[in-house]
């Protein structure tokens, strides 16, 4: 089995270009949303004032593709599978090797993945339905408003995963002990209640099935500061393309609080 | 009892003028931090790689004084009972009132207390020994290097509080519930092993009896921030003097992971 660097360095040669869900078990895997250092300050507060979706688990030297603190030695610019380039919020490609389009003003932030939880959810036996029908999670934007900061601001997005009402109370006890990678649901049952009309239509990922008995359960998304920079249109962004996430050095286990 | 606005209302109009440990009780107490918006990126980036020593609470925009989550409403230039304002590291002048020195670039930085888990120390019978002998807690500089960021780098400040075997235990339980303000120690019993020499003689605070049987337990210290930016030599910093924290208008219970 691979570890997380020979991961990378396939990637890097080209050799894997498709999604990471499943591989180099154990490890955390992190959203990456890099952006123009004149922007850093707005987007990194944006995130510390909204910790439950937008945990920050490293942030780069401005213009270093190098995430020191997560995966030392690796780059930012060639080690995701595939990546989303944005200009003043349009996406205009999804190539498999960013490093045309990196600058040295660039900062690279990496933030938490329901990933690492996901893998304490099933340790459990509790049911992840889009991992049984083999799809991406479905993801909402809520009525919630995120705390601004700055030039950033925007709805919180959510991830959904259906569980009866036993389920939903293990599965809070469980990803609480997450915090840093999204913890606790943030709203559970009532999916009008924070603005989501229709449960069949994801804003992002693909529609599951809510069984007889079951509980819409919903967590603090790691979407959210994509979603949110997009809105704010910064002059360049770069992040991953959903599904094709970083992967670190670091044990899911060390994202456990207590 | 004043609630935590009356507090700083009292703070803003002179009428307080003292330390802040045992008022307004339940409520966060806060270390305060404000410097040039030149500098915040690389402070905030500090301390999120640092989070146990900097825990960030609130970030303001440049140059407004309200910590808009934490206390909205109140101003940071005049909410605190005694400040310090340092010019390129030194220490100058500790007023009572920060207005004058404050400047329309400044950002400021509130960072969690240790005040927060003392308070669930105390409800579950620990020993607070500095409370218990009426003096500051003792604080010492390690050999632990922080992560750096940008301009600011420098060793991990701790505070101690002597412990038996079983309070110790006891105490890693309960302070790793409060992840968002130091959480669980840093180390127990053996302070050669993290370059401190001489129990007695602390860097900053008071000394405290170690009784027979007892073990020093260490947590990382929101004086980490302020040493650190000390150090950095910013052309202007504005800080809390020790004792005399920021009070919020947030639970002391919310800063509870689980």
């Amino acid at each position: 089995m691979l570890d997380a660097r020979e991961l990378r360095e396939a990637v890097r040669a080209g050799e894997h270009t498709g999604p990471t869900a499943g591989l180099v078990p154990g490890y955390t895997q992190a959203n990456l949303v890099a952006l123009p250092q004149a922007d850093a300050f707005d987007f990194l507060r944006f995130c510390v004032q909204n910790p439950k979706p937008c945990p920050v688990l490293d942030v780069t030297d401005a213009g270093s593709p190098e995430p020191a603190q997560m995966a030392p030695g690796a780059d930012l610019r060639t080690d995701v599978p595939r990546y989303r380039i944005w200009r003043e919020g349009e996406l205009v490609e999804e190539p498999e090797d960013a490093s045309e389009h990196w600058r040295d003003d660039l900062v690279g932030f990496l933030i938490g993945c329901s990933f690492t939880f996901e893998r304490a959810l099933l340790a459990e036996g509790l049911p992840i339905r889009h991992v049984e029908q083999g799809v991406n999670v479905p993801m909402y934007r809520t009525a919630i408003d995120c705390t601004p900061a700055g030039r950033f601001s925007g709805p919180l997005v959510v991830s959904m995963r259906p569980m009866t009402p036993s389920q939903a109370i293990r599965a809070t006890q469980v990803t609480s002990r997450y915090a840093p990678v999204h913890g606790a649901p943030v709203h559970v049952g009532e999916p009008a209640a924070i603005g989501i009309d229709d449960l069949g239509a994801p804003d992002y990922g693909d529609p599951v099935e809510v069984r007889e008995g079951e509980l819409p359960v919903f967590w603090a998304c790691g979407v959210t500061p994509q979603a949110v920079a997009v809105a704010s249109r910064p002059e360049l962004m770069i992040t991953h393309a959903p599904g094709h996430m970083f992967v670190t050095d670091v044990r899911d286990e060390t994202m456990a609080t207590l």
